[in-house]
């Protein structure tokens, strides 16, 4: 199968990507629901969590790890690929900033994620990896997820919220904005109102599922070796209120959820 | 020791009111920081952090527990009195309700919350069950902890948001509100300014340590066993961005936090 797994409910945005891009292929999700969220917590303890999840998704079938956690993908990808050595592993950071250097023209760059995930500085350094002209603006907006979670995205409070968030954007004038958290591709619509201006917003999901659908198409070895089905399991560490409403929601369809505990 | 534990800072708020009113004894302090928050998690986990918590706490010295943690002691108070029957255990729930009983003058009473705790209904049957006569109205506001968290606290956008959280309180004209969320007091001017009216606005941090006090006083036996030391201990699961800043701020003091694993 190909394994995704997130802090959550949010890398839900990114399994729906991947369905969407590669239907004929079973996927096994985990939700470490119960320790959500990783976006402001330390390094070390995000790593610690990573690795948890990886090895459940192994021991469950998972043939390919995809890291739907912005934060988890930001400041554990290099961990986990050093822990799992013979196991592809892809992570929405290095897609979500591939396509960022191939659309942008003027070379200025707005990345927006947890404080995890900023604070990490893995984009900026990636970017000015790839070309060194790049000019990359960060903002953290940890306000965006609760805001999506409670429903709140098309409240008048929300608008102002994210205007206030992408204000510097406006200045710098970049022509390109990579949502590099996964709850942000559900307050698209919000965050194109408060940019005022045309420019190419990414939804790193969309582009991690091309990565794998590509890698796929050049590894037949590994493709043969992944189940076709559409009955995708979806496992989580906590059931809490309103989570079915919610996942359901972003997948828009109905699914059955497992609770499992990672002690 | 005075053991305290919360699922996270916020419940630094309660140690604050109980250093200032019980200023000779020691306290040990757990607040589990690599899980926070506990407020949209389900029942069953909650209960088994707070096992964990109290465990710990009494592993290294406290003699008394106070759950500082709302969500905790709404949830999970019970079940830990059933698991540590020798134990004197302490809730910020039950406190902040007996205050609300003996001061509110038309039996009116607002209580605000996490998810978690207004779903309980665990104030609504307690407050009936000592005055039938009471109506308890009660509202989740979820969004208010990650702004007081964000230092968004004094901002418009903040404003807007408390005062639509309590717009059917101002309607009810109840004469008390229980801040049923350790975050809540850090926010209480804006509270305040939303409600409009004077009202009684309760900190069940300030009467769980006027109850502790009482007890002690009680209890000389149990008394005896507490150290007497300014030497605060404090333990967190994970020490995350922006930590030792916003609790130095919430007690007002410098501090030496130590992390501990659970696990």
């Amino acid at each position: 199968m190909i394994g995704i797994f997130d802090s959550g409910v949010g890398g839900l945005t990114v399994a729906r990507q991947i369905i969407k891009k590669l239907p004929e292929y079973q996927i096994i999700y985990f939700g470490d629901t119960a320790r959500t969220p990783y976006g402001n917590k330390s390094k070390e303890t995000i790593i610690k969590y990573a690795i948890q999840d990886t090895k459940f998704l192994l021991k469950n079938g998972a043939k390919i790890i995809v890291i739907a956690c912005h934060t988890a993908s930001a400041v554990a990808a290099s961990e986990l690929r050093k822990k799992f050595p013979d196991v592809p592993i892809f992570n929405v950071v290095k897609a979500g900033l591939i396509k960022a250097e191939r659309v942008t023209k003027n070379k200025k760059v707005g990345i927006i994620g947890t404080r995890a995930t900023i604070f990490s500085q893995v984009h900026e350094n990636y970017l000015k990896k790839i070309d060194k002209d790049i000019k990359v603006y960060t903002e953290a907006c940890p306000l965006i997820v609760p805001l999506v979670e409670e429903d709140w995205i098309n409240r008048p409070e929300t608008k102002k919220i994210v205007k206030f968030y992408l204000k510097p954007f406006r200045k710098e004038k970049i022509d390109t904005l990579v949502l590099a958290c996964t709850h942000y591709p559900l307050a698209k619509e919000a965050i194109k109102k408060a940019i005022k201006r045309k420019i190419n917003i990414i939804d790193p999901g969309e582009e991690v599922a091309k990565e794998v659908d590509l890698f796929l198409k050049n590894h037949p070895i590994i493709e043969k070796r992944l189940a076709k089905s559409k009955k995708h399991k979806f496992f989580v560490s906590d059931i809490p209120f309103k989570f079915q409403e919610f996942s359901e929601k972003i997948l828009d369809q109905k699914i059955k959820v497992k609770q499992i505990s990672l002690d």
